[in-house]
């Protein structure tokens, strides 16, 4: 297929390398020129938004609802698109935005599906994503080919492109949570006199398995979050998603409180830099481990 | 071997058979007789506690630190037993218990480990428990043929027996975390009109793996908590272990506060016999679901 | 002084009533028309916008930031208003919207003053509340005549205005923090067969005086939460507010979630018409009182 | 009258020597020596905790739940008492507690009652108390002197004498919210560039009347928690007392789990020895204005 490319950032930029490899021709932006440099000397073509759009389909992987805005829905861009042409946007942004996009896109004559993913770079590098996808079944059908390069699996939960970012913003909720509880019992295996390591290694050998546990884990029990793959105030910035999901479902998130207050501590303690697994030096220091 | 067993609950009874199947001849005690009579037709032998440690090796799985303290640390119980008798404590009890049965055993020149065990009724009939064991290493070797007819792993995380009880707390305080997360975020998965089968099959497909978030997110998901594997007062109770340990280290547990009152209010509604993973209707109930 | 006066609710028309009363010349606005009958009927004279400001001084009590933003932000309202014109925002607002309103009144050569004020409509119709202001000590100086007459006291907590939304927004949290605590305790003393009225009257009479505990304290007690003084949701507004604040400030508010979830489940019991003291309800439901 | 008072710390030591100078005789029991000797000095007489009960009435004033069971729930001690002797508990204890001690008292045709007390030491010494008292109306009627005394005021809160600890601890409960309220606010205060002192000052000047918010609300603005009048892992015995019969009731407390981790982490921080509302610093700890 002949595609365009919205966002090369780490996610972004491994999206698209794979697509170009699997075959299709591939028209890229970026709002800084390295990444675009990169994907050029691996074949893709540099591109205008207007000229991506101008392919029929276009997916992007944005930072978030601000660079979504600014970018895509803008009337000057969807009012260029040709009629019919397809946005599937990968990045994780609000139900909100979602709403918008679509209500931008329909009254335009532009389709639009929401289908962010699961999976750190490492799983986008290896096509090994899951894709989380929700919008109209013809639409989301026309791009299978795509999402079968990116990911080992796709899920489509619904009809509102909104749907697929729920479901992405909770299955984030449960990873931020999954850190939260592994932070707070190493904090007492340390201050019991225990090896964190090995409580971990124990816990993810048969109960907890799976590359959340075993990933994060492997950070926490050795407190030692390189390399950065999900930086703490994108972290945080998902976990205000869901705050504000459950206050528009009006249902009460505990520990979604607890979550804001951790990472809310750690950007006092100048973590912006790290890892969001980092958020367990909060656990630390309130023990008075640090 | 020739040992005794005491507490023969859903998990005690089979782990009891498994030993017996496993050729070892098994002197059994509880407190209702029926379970007896059904492991004595399975070939073990009834016996008064007093004979249980005669025979110099005693496992026990009884319900909690009262039951512990009134049926084995009885000093008239310790006072008969064979100088040299070893005492494995298979429960989960609270470090406080196991320091004072440590000092109860030696200061009678009794021997005293610990290895409470992961796995529900099922891991127990399958002989599939993971057994972690802390303790003095020639004890902890002499029973190793029992815990490999018990379990499919040991791990040995310490010396002292507390520190057994101490992992098996903070790992129970993770499954907790886990229903409680799950909770939360299947009521906003469902209060925005999608299906929370789904969104936890998703999750668990290749994220969340592993017998705690398949086992108890197909409870979650479909609502029905049946059959009842692990109380909600013994859940609670083990939320409580893990409050009082960290009180004990100086360790503030957020999260844990939050699954205190979530236990708390389930009782308040009256589910004390059902799952502890049922204590995800106090999310759908606040969240007006109910 | 002759005055332009937006927004009469029930805050505001009292306050425009007693402006009147003591002399001073008040052309009025309020979105709906009755209000404005009201107060012509007292001596007001009714008014556009723009008239308002064309007096050279316009007190503001408008609901929130999306009302002060639609009416008293618009570009062509401020970009009418003669220059020099004096703004006093008295209303509840975020902080960002007073950073960002004092630009917009100083671009044009306007002058903004924050006079947020601290009492209910009674206090507002006795001529008794506590007005907290920030901006230019000259801007506050030349109003400070009104300010005699719409409260008894009269702070000055800073030059930049939102100084003083910061004052108020802090001071209804702990409003708010002393309505859950006598909710989650009446709700032990119900729970445990005393009697919530003793109890808080108890309180009341020699450690809690004042008006906050006494007044809440008796609707509390009492669970009778008429007259409706503050409507919920105007009360979550301001706990919304005060964790945005937080997060500004890289502050961690424990209680703010708290209160935040106590909140979100009352509006999920459909308690959006009741006074915010009703959150109390959320106490009792979940201790199965209801 | 004649009477026996035990415990002589800064509370009882302070109420002994008022009933003294009352005209009552008072003998006196005191576990160190010194205090003992002071009141001596004073007018009292040294006296075993036999010879206190001796008199036919006792009050107490010891510090917790382990130092009331030790002294005066012992059997020989309460074996040894003369029948119908009165024993008045003033002591802030568990509810449990008090029913313990009730049982114990009237197995023996002793007589019991709970009268704790609000108040710092110069209210003691002040005669300026308030005193809640839960027992039978007789006996309590027959120390009302001695409590008029002690107090500008008694209250009678039920006849079961834990009724009256339970309305002490809940007292308790809300001063410790306030304090954590005020920690929190002023956190935010500060880090906003404004004055805390000046912030406190407004809010209980008008709004927040009453010694609880003067009084702490003055060492919490100036951030000078001395002298010591109430020691942190006291105020924190108490909110574990209120979590406690929470639980007892089942209601859960969630501002409860929130005192809980400020004051286990400003325990973890080495404040065991400064006054509760230190435990403000928690919240500047967490907001990284340490």
């Amino acid at each position: 297929m002949r595609i365009g490319f919205i966002g090369l950032g780490g996610m972004g930029g491994a999206m698209a390398r794979n697509l170009l490899e699997a075959g299709h021709t591939v028209l890229v932006w970026n709002r800084s020129p390295e990444p675009v440099e990169r994907l050029v000397a691996a074949g893709a073509t540099a591109a205008t938004i207007d000229e991506a759009f101008a392919t029929g389909v276009v997916l992007s992987m944005l930072a978030d609802d601000r660079a979504v805005t600014d970018r895509l829905l803008d009337p000057a861009v969807l009012d260029a698109a040709p009629h019919g042409a397809l946005h599937v946007n990968m990045a994780t942004v609000s139900t909100a935005l979602a709403d918008r996009a679509l209500r931008a896109h329909t009254d335009r004559g532009l389709r639009y599906v929401a289908a962010p993913v699961f999976g750190r770079t490492e799983a986008a590098a290896a096509g090994n994503l899951v894709v989380v996808a929700a919008g109209a079944t013809a639409d989301i059908d026309s791009v299978r080919p795509l999402f079968d390069v990116l990911g080992r699996r796709t899920w489509i939960v619904g009809d509102q492109p909104s749907a697929a970012n729920l479901t992405k913003i909770f299955g984030n909720y449960l990873i931020a949570c999954s850190i939260e509880a592994m932070a707070e019992a190493t904090t007492v295996i340390e201050a019991g006199g225990l090896d964190p390591v090995q409580f971990l290694e124990l816990l993810t050998d048969g109960l907890f398995t799976g590359p959340i546990f075993a990933g994060y884990g492997a950070m926490i029990g050795s407190r030692s979050y390189e390399p950065v793959n999900f930086r703490l105030p994108l972290g945080f910035k998902d976990v205000q998603l869901a705050l504000t999901s459950g206050l528009e479902h009006n249902v009460p998130l505990p520990f979604g409180g607890v979550l804001r207050d951790a990472f809310v501590e750690a950007l006092a303690h100048g973590q912006a830099e790290q890892d969001w697994a980092a958020v367990t030096e909060t656990a630390r220091r309130r023990a008075g481990l640090a």
